[in-house]
């Protein structure tokens, strides 16, 4: 990625909308009216703010992340015109840059959130030359979804997360646009565990992780994959038959279960597999549960802690 | 996946359009005027058919093929009405439920495809009571892409491919539907490799991979992550700190590669990497190369043959 993040932001136009830099001071106001609404905030990383001043606090800590980029929304014409309707931008302290956007209920159902976004998205792949943003979006949220997808950005990878506030994790999109198309440079990784019994370990896995065998050479199998997405591609990886005359040679594989653990752990039980127990809550903040194979393979399935 | 697929297709109906189960024999005709077009057939698995007797033993394969439901897509009013557009379906013989349309080029740029394909899609998941339907477009296909996310698919995976007819593999891409929301069970797997030195292999597999660093932990780093994707989330393998005592456990890696095989391969041997040579053609059809650690760990990066 390439320069500019430390010059002031410029406002920017579009057809209905002019973006203004944001000034925690005197925006908070106004933007309380989105940030104070629980139907607003249903969505964000953190609960609607209580009052003006506690908006005005979490707007300068946001604005004063490296590299965000932060403008008020506002109306350019009509008769509410200059009238803040939300904020949209960048975000600060992201690896990829994370475009951000919300809006007060009563502006909701015009398109501005597309307009804004399309506008921020446009200026950071453009002027700003950055090669790319992206928007990670609740996978029930189909409103924001659907701007992400109006601003130019598509799918791109899927994570779970739990917010500090909620009780349960969630799915969470990671939509992204780049500057320019890109062939993408590694799709996938499988890895190879070498196994006694291929078959016997095929259907204890497949069982305890509700996976499917995208393929399996030899009768009886001497080589076969686990595939464990519906859909063609995606997550994987193979068994193959070990040298019965060598010592194993033990593999760690980490399997992201993001809102499916628990689940995952009653069938992987079930299905009889030798679990380590129910999850627990491991130092480094996920949750996990192990799935040891007799190899010594370590399958070890977590979601947010 | 449930039921259904030895019946006969019933007609569909649509706004515009209706969808008149296929007869290879009758429609093989006025369906050439799609096949036989080079500007159609840019995107296919194949190269356009010489005559209508080409198309005709084209479609009665396809046809014919275990799970196949193929319909005419017909204009239903208007002057024209009755003529045959071209075809959507559902594809035959294939893992995951596949959707498939294609129309003569003089009916592009009304919406049919996007009217059709949502029609097949709809039926599939509805009446039909699949689980899933997903549709395979190449990147470089905008106006298809544009297809499958009007009716309804979002992008699930990314796959390389090489037609046998064309000399270049391309970037393809799965957009999939589902008859009800699911959380994705498992959505990605990250393996750990044991090594010496975490932070001299780091330095070469991010050089000679072209890939980031997602994080380090320690310094020396005793755990590191390698991350294949510019975005968050996606392809990624992590290094850690091996018992300089106890002898390595070797992990064989496969990487896809895609289009992108000899461009990292000239970036891996850049690097200095201990690569096996130029991508070799192996028997199983895929071009393939390998990083070998000091460790013993195999990185195989491949690409389609």
């Amino acid at each position: 990625m390439t320069g500019g993040e430390r010059a002031p932001a410029a406002p920017l136009r579009t057809i209905r909308l002019e973006l203004v830099p944001l000034d925690p001071e005197a925006d908070a106001g106004p933007l309380h009216r989105a940030y104070g609404d629980e139907a607003v905030m249903r969505w964000w990383t953190r609960p609607a703010c209580a009052d003006a001043g506690e908006t005005r606090r979490y707007l300068t800590e946001c604005a004063g992340l490296p590299g965000a980029r932060l403008w008020t929304v506002r109306s350019s014409d009509g008769p509410g015109r200059g009238d803040v309707l939300g904020l949209a931008g960048l975000l600060g302290a992201v690896d990829v840059p994370g475009l951000t956007w919300l809006l007060r209920r009563d502006a909701w159902g015009h398109g501005y959130a597309r307009e804004a976004a399309r506008a921020v998205a446009d200026h950071a792949l453009g002027p700003l030359g950055l090669d790319r943003v992206e928007a990670w979006v609740e996978a029930a949220n189909h409103r924001s979804r659907a701007v992400a997808a109006a601003a130019g950005l598509g799918e791109r990878a899927r994570l779970g997360q739990r917010y500090p506030h909620r009780e349960h994790p969630h799915e969470v999109i990671v939509l992204g646009r780049a500057r320019e198309e890109e062939p993408t440079a590694v799709l996938g990784t499988v890895v190879e565990l070498p196994v006694r019994d291929v078959a016997g370990t095929l259907r204890l896995v497949t069982a305890a992780l509700g996976a499917r065998t995208t393929f399996a050479m030899g009768d009886p199998p001497y080589l076969a994959e686990v595939g464990l997405s519906p859909w063609s591609g995606g997550p994987r990886f193979r068994l193959a038959a070990m040298d019965p005359e060598e010592p194993p040679s033990p593999v760690l594989l980490h399997l992201d279960a993001a809102t499916r653990l628990d689940a995952l752990h009653r069938a992987a039980a079930d299905a009889g597999a030798p679990v380590s127990g129910p999850p627990v809550l491991r130092p480094w903040g996920r949750r996990e549960f192990v799935i040891t194979l007799e190899e010594g393979h370590e399958l070890t399935l977590s979601g947010p802690g």
